[in-house]
């Protein structure tokens, strides 16, 4: 198939990506990590799409991130050398793929609690071999994580104690705007583990909202962010970015203008997802930033035109900003690469679906 | 590979779905059809998996519905005959591939405007043939649909006056619980159209809420429903069925107790989706009936198990009844059908992601 194609010739709705954006808001944050000294970890859950990973690394990034076996073995397979899956792998046929990843790439896991670490040992010492473990830290974002510094040491000491893991260091997926608290409490945790002997050669934290204050985590040796490739309507809506440099949208077509004001698309959550992360509307209508997506069904999006002046015709195209470019990533099996000569490349999203 | 499997080896999160209860009820709504006179056309966006079609159609189904074209082709391509797609179709590479279709099965589509005829009658005229096509009436959803009978008996004179086109009716997408005011709608639509000799052929509703009201359209010559199939949470919240009657779970595990409270698993909006419909909580756990998912990010379910007596233990696989079927079917390439001999079966979702 030639993966080049024209504009018209697209099937809505469907995903277009344009890479001179992308491509900036690559260099724009590497930029400000590198004047900050700040090492870079790009989670590739926002793109699932192993030649973007290499751009970033190209960048400067020293490695990726993902959140599941099934993300890395795809990065992994695509020649991605560096990975860190924050998350507690469990299980048999979990731990199997994952000493099959840890032969081939240089790999880090997380753990929150007991079981995961004895896990994780006792299959890598069954098999002559050591997983790098972070000690993953609640700093206050209330998911996973130790609650307390003196909970990081004591499992960074079981760890350190075990044979078949190799404590690392700790790693947070940090509160909003709430640096001062994060490194205080990893300051303490990295004291205490330091105490015994177990110095963090990684203390890994993240977020793509406030990612320009990612100099605060001073206790921080590496930075994760993910949707800052793409950015979306959440982090315009946060004033992190603003809609030029929005890099992705879900381009949809007028397909019934049933009232005055009211137009219906032919994406709905199938194609922009249900997420709101507490904003209103569906996303933001590049060619109608007036105009109001308020309800979506599975293949069809109702618009609010009536703080318009212009209407759209049945058959217009409308480029919509997703709410949260992650999520419509996973729902799409390849994307429109819009490139500098206008001409769309057709590229496979490799790891949507791969949430196990 | 081997397609069968036991339990233990299920890597989460996945979909499991209970062959048994799925065929009760698909049973159970054939039955009541069957017992009033009711022509029964399912909407396969529920499963989009071939083989469940042709179990509705083997149990007395006359057809499908599709939203897109790309589902309608990948059931055509299993064997489904006729097929009703309930969306304006735009566009030339659509309805190149609508004329494709339209060669090799049954194939009816709904419009609700004057551009989506014109183009529809140019293409079948211009490649000398005729497609069906139903006016879609909005009797009160706000969704997509012609505003008044009288604008429906417009649309219809139109379709009748254009090679191209066959004009074979009415469809609606009808509001919940106002099947007299619907009816009302339908029958002037109806006689106006038969009023210029147009008499409709199929008067298309539906709708999975409510559907054992379905006897009530009296004015419709088929009912459309999609969700019966598995059901979900939405439907139990709304009287329509109970969790034993739900045939699809989101199996999950538990990664993490942070607290005494707090339990993290390894499903989020990546795979429950972060559909609400209105209600609290992004799912119900069969485990633990009193625990409240009540946050999702992309991987992670944050679950609170302050009103419930008993914990589970990191490493436990918890069976989710999701909020919308229909929206997780189209995260996962693949299903797991739990057969009656307990053994597991694989099953490609084969149109998940045909949203264009």
């Amino acid at each position: 198939m030639d993966s080049y194609l024209g504009l018209s010739s697209l099937d809505t709705p469907c995903v277009v990506v344009d890479e001179e954006i992308m491509d900036n808001n690559i260099q724009r944050f590497q930029q400000y990590c590198d004047s900050h000294n700040i090492t870079l970890r790009p989670h590739i859950k926002t793109h699932k799409i192993p030649a973007l990973a290499h751009r970033q690394l190209m960048a400067g990034a020293i490695g990726i991130n993902c959140q599941k076996i099934s993300e890395a073995e795809v990065f992994a397979d695509a020649g991605i050398n560096d990975i860190l899956i924050t998350f507690n792998i469990l299980g048999k046929t979990k731990l199997e793929r994952l000493a099959a990843l840890a032969k081939r790439v240089k790999l880090t896991v997380v753990a929150d609690n007991k079981e995961t670490v004895v896990q994780l040992a006792a299959y890598f010492r069954e098999h002559n071999s050591s997983l790098s473990v972070l000690v993953e830290c609640d700093t206050g974002a209330q998911r996973c994580g130790v609650q307390t510094p003196q909970a990081a040491q004591q499992l960074a000491a079981l760890i350190g104690s075990l044979v078949g893991v190799t404590f690392s260091g700790l790693m947070t997926y940090p509160p909003v705007n709430r640096a001062r608290e994060v490194n205080a409490w990893l300051k303490e945790a990295r004291q205490l583990c330091e105490k015994i002997g177990l110095k963090p050669k990684v203390i890994s934290s993240g977020g793509t909202p406030s990612m320009y204050q990612a100099e605060l985590y001073d206790e921080a040796t590496e930075y994760r962010v993910g949707t800052y490739i793409y950015n979306d309507k959440s982090l315009v809506e946060r004033g992190d970015c603003e809609y030029k440099d929005c890099a992705m949208t879900v381009l949809a077509t007028v397909v019934s203008c049933p009232t005055q004001d009211r137009v219906v698309i032919d994406a709905g959550s199938k194609a922009l997802t249900s997420d709101l992360l507490g904003m209103q509307g569906h996303g933001w209508i590049r060619e109608y930033p007036q105009a109001k997506i308020y309800a979506l069904s599975e293949e069809h999006g109702c618009i609010d035109f009536s703080d318009c002046e212009l209407r759209p015709s049945i058959g217009d195209k409308l480029n919509i900003v997703p709410n949260h470019v992650c999520v419509v990533s996973n729902l799409f099996d390849y994307v429109y690469f819009l490139q500098s000569d206008n001409r769309l490349k057709k590229v496979d999203v490799a790891a949507r679906g791969k949430v196990w």
